[in-house]
């Protein structure tokens, strides 16, 4: 494992290698054996991958080293070896989302990001592990920063192969808090971009699920996101991505709203105190901070996402319950005791109690909106502290329900269906985690050009 | 084929044949042997069916049988034969959407209606010509009452089926006119929900995508879609059809907007006598009925919807011919000439004019909320008039963009989003031509009710 430091600048970034592919003093291959040097080295114990296409990669690269050589490039991820979370289908890989029922399972086409990625020209260069059907069940992954502790989930695999530095960006999903958080706790920059933006194809067809961009910089998670919705746009219906191709300029805040959410009350106190401690930088820089108790709009506002997190949990139960009812039936022995344990709640979530939260989350969205004249962006953590200890269970016992963490912190923008990124800026305990910007339908732009000057301009906060 | 004869009351209605289940005077099993018999007598002629399962229906059937005998049916509908059309996956027949490229293709699982269908009891009897992928590519189905018409389309095998009495409904699915036009020329009951209401799963993911149901009587057409969305619900993030699981009273409009569209001025002189005539009744039964004339907001809104036909085609063209190129390249030699056509004048919509069609679609829908208050529906025809010739293409002429008719009087419910209803009330020169009721969102069933007390006390209006 490697010790966490948060001041160390990652060697990964792709944006930085490509001005080198350009000039001749460096190539696709020489980086992506780089990439293979280190898997090689980590992947043992962190267990990151499901399926690796070492030689497809290995082409790959040699026709963008081609393309280089000739000055016809596809896009500005030409030769980018990238991760694809195993929730998100290949037409050349399985695509088993982390369940029994799909072991082996190859679909017919690739999902609309993977297809994009590939007419970018990137290096398509495996699959992550990811959660069982993007719940809860945890795969085999361990934390690249303590083997003891959860990458997070669902989107484990993509957060541990970025956060080791073993690719520069992977493609991950959330419905619940299954990109944030994991990237929280495994020191990744990550965007969660508004719903709808990146068309998702068909999938499980989550109402709340978008695909969304790790990275180990702010300028390569934006120019993953934008190569993707400038070629496949967003999910029908949805405008897609808004914001330029190239990664937006840093710009510095003005005024950000903090927020609590419930689960404040059972934040540790050194993952509190780095927080306090980040706010006061900023207000050092002259932004300045919004509290609950500096108004009575962010106070309603703390109060309409007060129950988000059942709001979430029920949504996203009756949606994927109904939808693994009409594939697979009951199914007993093809999904994992964690599983089914929520799929026996989820029984209880009527057509009439999923309207309710249906409304009760419009509601939400609402609310929010009326906070966008307040302030720049929303901020808080990207998760309840750091990545918490997981032993593994015992033989049959499935007690723990969550035990890739809790989603406390991200189901509110899950749930708005607004732009969420995180940025790794602290450091409790020896792991990291990570500081969530949240903004307004469609300011993903925004809020990154915001995180781009925070990772350029303030220092990380490291409490013991 | 037959002559249309609009005052021809069905022996096919189910709802009917049910009762007589129930007290043993008839049974499913002889009921499916009356369907076989028509299909046997009309199929080769109007060629409906893509595929037929006699073996697999007559098995179901007599299961059906069974559960009556024991009174224990698993819904209202146990026992019905009923067709699917051949856009609408199914795991055990192919599912081939009129295309090509889709020869022999046999989806993994059931689309959430058919399996919620199996789940009632309903007879899966087969699959039902489409046009090509939805779109205006012609299957070899011709209008069951003069085989020189076309049936309509896309649901071209679903109408035609019911319209022949072949089944006592079928499912379709609209995202311009697709159920409600082959429905009116057809001489069906149809119904194309509020978007999102009734499940559709992954499919081709089209935003105004529906299922909805052709029936034979009012009472068939709602209680297939109750018990579809009794068991599956609605797509995901929309609340699914609100209503009675049993058809809703008949109950009697008390006033109507009239909505002409900008096709008005090309309607033939006899369909125009015929809607008008029909109007007249309406009125000698007390209902008021409000034009563009009467009102500046009725003025208003005709002047929001005219250009609908555009933007929905640019909205429809960009969503399908996206997904092609993410799950098939170019494919040349896989699609028809006509569907190659309209994908080269797809290219022309970037993702700015989509983003604008969406805004123009949603400043329309919510000028439609404005006429909420003013009128319990909206009434139009369901067709720019009757059926019209199809002589096919000679070979390798796709001059005619859309041989199976016309969409002006149908892009307004899809894109708004609205529920539609058509009621066989017409016939003009010999041919069936439906009256369209819409209704504000959700408002399924309040429509639903008045399209059965239409067909209960208004008189057929004929005009040679």
């Amino acid at each position: 494992m490697f010790e966490y430091d948060p001041f160390a600048s990652s060697e990964m970034r792709f944006f930085a290698a490509r001005r080198r592919f350009l000039e001749g003093a460096d190539t696709p291959a020489a980086y992506l054996d780089r990439c293979l040097r280190r898997i090689e080295e980590c992947e043992p114990r962190i267990r990151a991958w499901v399926t690796l296409d070492l030689a497809q990669a290995r082409e790959a690269a040699a026709a963008s080293l081609q393309r280089y050589r000739e000055g016809r490039t596809l896009s500005a991820i030409d030769g980018m070896p990238i991760g694809i979370k195993d929730l998100i289908d290949t037409c050349d890989m399985p695509t088993e989302m982390g369940c029994v029922a799909y072991a082996g399972h190859v679909p017919e086409h690739d999902a609309p990001a993977v297809w994009a990625l590939r007419q970018a020209g990137a290096i398509i260069l495996g699959k992550t592990v990811t959660a069982e059907l993007g719940m809860n069940e945890p795969g085999p992954t361990v934390n690249p920063f303590n083997a003891l502790h959860t990458p997070g989930g669902s989107s484990s695999g993509s957060a541990a192969a970025v956060g080791a530095r073993m690719v520069p960006a992977a493609l991950g999903t959330q419905v619940g808090g299954s990109i944030i958080r994991p990237s929280s706790y495994c020191a990744n920059y990550a965007l969660k971009p508004t719903l709808g933006a990146l068309n998702r194809g068909p999938g499980l067809g989550l109402s709340q699920e978008v695909h969304g961009v790790h990275a180990g910089c702010p300028e390569d998670m934006w120019q993953v996101a934008a190569e993707i919705a400038s070629r496949v746009g967003g999910d029908p219906g949805f405008p897609g991505l808004y914001g330029p191709l190239a990664p937006p300029s840093p710009r510095k805040p003005g005024r950000l709203i903090v927020m609590e959410t419930p689960a404040w009350q059972r934040l540790d106190l050194g993952s509190k105190a780095a927080f306090e401690g980040f706010l006061r930088q900023c207000i050092g820089q002259g932004i300045e901070v919004l509290r609950r108790s500096d108004s009575e709009l962010v106070e309603s506002f703390e109060q309409a996402v007060k129950d988000m997190k059942v709001i979430t949990d029920d949504i996203n139960s009756y949606e994927l319950f109904l939808a693994l009812r009409i594939r697979h039936g009951g199914h007993p022995g093809k999904f994992s005791a964690r599983l089914m344990n929520r799929m026996k709640k989820a029984d209880a979530v009527t057509h009439d109690r999923y309207r309710l939260r249906l409304q009760q989350r419009e509601d939400a969205r609402r609310r929010f909106v009326g906070l966008a004249p307040l302030a720049d962006a929303v901020i808080t953590l990207s998760s309840l502290g750091p990545a918490p200890v997981w032993r593994r269970d015992r033989k049959d016992d499935a007690s723990d329900p969550t035990p890739t963490g809790d989603s406390s912190f991200n189901v509110q923008a899950s749930a708005l269906g607004v732009p969420a990124v995180t940025i790794p800026m602290l450091a409790v305990g020896g792991l990291p985690l990570g500081i969530q910007l949240m903004g307004q339908s469609h300011e993903d732009a925004r809020i990154c050009s915001f995180a781009s000057w925070i990772s350029h301009h303030l220092r990380p906060v490291v409490v013991d």
